[in-house]
């Protein structure tokens, strides 16, 4: 999508992303609830940027599956509780599985275009409710339930691992190359206070060897070998939350354009499920991207810093590919090239990404603009990049690559 | 929400209403699924309105509860299924607990108006897979799951219950007054082929007289006096689909504006969950409905048919009075008189509305729509209305007066 008007994104918060059992909190998983995660980011996000309650005019609320992990659902008004000045405006919830959170910016980016001054974009999920089996059914329902979910009892992590063997036959691509993206998320996530895995320290030889903590549990035989939980992708809770604003609504907020980020364009692409033509690529991605690519008239040598999702090792080699930064089956060079570390030329993910950082499903999308945002102001502490980036991207996917949405990013200096 | 450029409802189509155990299905509850029912509605609504496939540039899908009814989320990636030619557009799902159809339609229309030209919105729920009991904790999620969930197993019909009885309390309204609801509601659906009551016939005696068919079900004694099973909406299967679209989209779609219905304006409010001022009134929804009045221009006596959210038989009557048809406290006068039945001078929810047409819950917004349109173009057969309508309101509600959607839709001669 072309943005004519020129979209802001005035900053946003987010919240500690935690697991199950979290040493910060009792072991019982009495962990802080979906609410508390939601209003904790929105509080923060409004704390952050200064911007009154008042002056939000909507609100979008990405979450994947709360009627199932919280018990609850009509997340709008539920968002809507957060602050008394929210009464009476307009909130939804907006859904596409993992991309939930993505689909709540673009929703926001939308009703800016409408006329709308200052919006926010929140997402949020809480996972640790139940065991990760049942955790994977609920997940499940990301995919073509009727036709996808025997697959495994763990679906998703099984369709990736389906991903990683085609993948892997085709190109000759090995376990040792995938795990370079598991160590990398490890070693950037350890850098930062806010991710999931922030104490948890995997090396590149814990990354390939099969271990007590790194081993392979699907129950399809044919896929098991294909990937280990390290290589996955964390069961999180967690929310963040984005004020995005207008030109005019800058004016209203008083803020400098340039103490914000340019949300130059997005792309966003939906597939029918159950209907993948080819594992190993990410089509849908791939034309979402391309999309937010030609609408920015930005190419992926433009680009100095990237968000993608890599909800398995896999995926985010097949994420290089379909942004571009790779050819075909050589996204395995690029991760031990070390170029999409956090001091090469394209950081990748590099606050720990959705296995380092964490993956609270609807909160990914806006946490992935969001983290785009901290890298352009200098935000990020022990994992900021050595370089000022001019020029982010971002690709949240549901699904097995069904719903994709992309935004390209560009400081304002 | 003014609407700036021209946006016009083309047509649409919906499932037949049903229920579980239905004699049209077989009595295991073996009904068609989810997908069968929003796949049957978008196909329909192509039909319908002789659109291509090709020509919808997006889609957006009212669901609330799938996750939970029928194991299914990412209803965007769901509904693509529904024709090739879909692959790769931006197709989302919304929430808005019973609105979550409302919603859809307000998407679809902020699309246009962001320069789209054919949008599709659609809105589905499957609720007859799982017993009432449990389906009712489902729907509980529309609630604040913490704070209301123990109010009752039947959670909503006690909110209801509470507001009959705060209702009843303040203004002397009778069972006998609020049986006038009930009774127009079936009497409606037995003229209607697509109703989930089609052949159920419930008089105004049966609807005030206690008896097997209609009894008190809440567990909450102080309730329970309050509600019975007739005035209760359905438990319902269904779907409904529309197609939208701009001035150059009727351009390209070779229709002509006299066979649309325009969309004039809309309302739409957020309240925070838990937290209802007033139990006798509906606030929320009467911001809602003022935003669509001020915006079009368009006053309550202007209006010549109305589809309002009759979750519960009381909550037409405080629709009555949030939509400025009645004062406070004398909904129950309106409807004794006769002037919202079908040839009355306001006819409301010709077709039956939630309690005789069916509350398949993401699907009663897009209906709503769908039902004013068919009205103003003659297609409602049986409950067809003696005066062709020129001004025609929807109210569709989710949660206990949490999110309200509004549209004012306008005849094109």
């Amino acid at each position: 999508m072309d943005i004519d008007e020129p979209i802001y994104l005035v900053g946003g918060d987010l919240t500690t992303f935690i697991g199950k059992g979290h040493p910060d909190f009792d072991t019982d998983g009495d962990n802080p609830s979906l609410e508390n995660h939601l209003t904790e980011a929105i509080h923060g996000s409004l704390e952050e940027t200064g911007v009154e309650p008042d002056a939000i005019e909507r609100g979008y609320i990405g979450n994947f599956a709360a009627e199932c992990f919280a018990n609850q659902g009509h997340m709008g008004a539920l968002a809507a509780r957060a602050h008394e000045a929210f009464r009476g405006k307009p909130f939804q919830r907006v859904e596409g599985a993992c991309a939930s959170g993505g689909l709540a910016v673009i929703n926001a980016v939308d009703s800016l275009q409408l006329g709308h001054d200052v919006v926010l974009a929140a997402g949020a999920e809480v996972q640790t409710t139940v065991s990760a089996r049942e955790g994977a059914a609920y997940l499940a329902r990301a995919a073509h339930w009727e036709t996808e979910r025997d697959l495994d009892d763990f679906t998703f992590p099984a369709m990736f691992a389906r991903r990683a063997k085609h993948y892997k036959e085709k190109y000759g691509v090995t376990d040792e190359d995938i795990g370079h993206v598991t160590a990398k998320a490890y070693a950037n996530a350890n850098k930062n206070p806010y991710a999931h895995m922030r104490e948890v320290e995997v090396s590149y030889e814990d990354a390939i060897t099969e271990s007590d903590q790194n081993f392979c549990f699907l129950g399809n035989e044919e896929l098991k070998p294909h990937l280990k939980t390290l290589e996955c992708s964390q069961v999180t809770d967690g929310a963040a939350s984005v004020v995005l604003a207008t030109e005019s609504g800058l004016d209203k907020l008083a803020v400098d354009p340039s103490d914000c980020v340019q949300v130059t364009s997005y792309g966003w692409s939906t597939s029918p499920l159950g209907d993948v033509d080819d594992y190993t690529e990410l089509n849908n991605t791939k034309q979402a991207v391309q999309e937010a690519y030609n609408d920015a008239t930005v190419k992926p040598s433009d680009v100095d810093v990237a968000e993608v999702h890599d909800c398995f090792a896999v995926t985010e080699l097949l994420m290089y590919e379909a942004l571009g930064f790779a050819n075909p089956g050589e996204g395995a060079q690029l991760a031990e090239s070390g170029e999409t570390q956090l001091d090469g030329e394209t950081p990748v993910n590099t606050g720990g990404g959705l296995i380092g950082f964490g993956h609270p499903v609807g909160a990914t999308g806006v946490k992935q603009v969001l983290e785009i945002y901290r890298q352009m102001k200098g935000l990020c502490g022990d994992y900021q990049i050595p370089e000022t980036p001019d020029v982010g991207l971002t690709a949240n996917m549901g699904g097995d690559d069904r719903t994709t949405v992309s935004f390209v990013l560009e400081n304002i200096a």
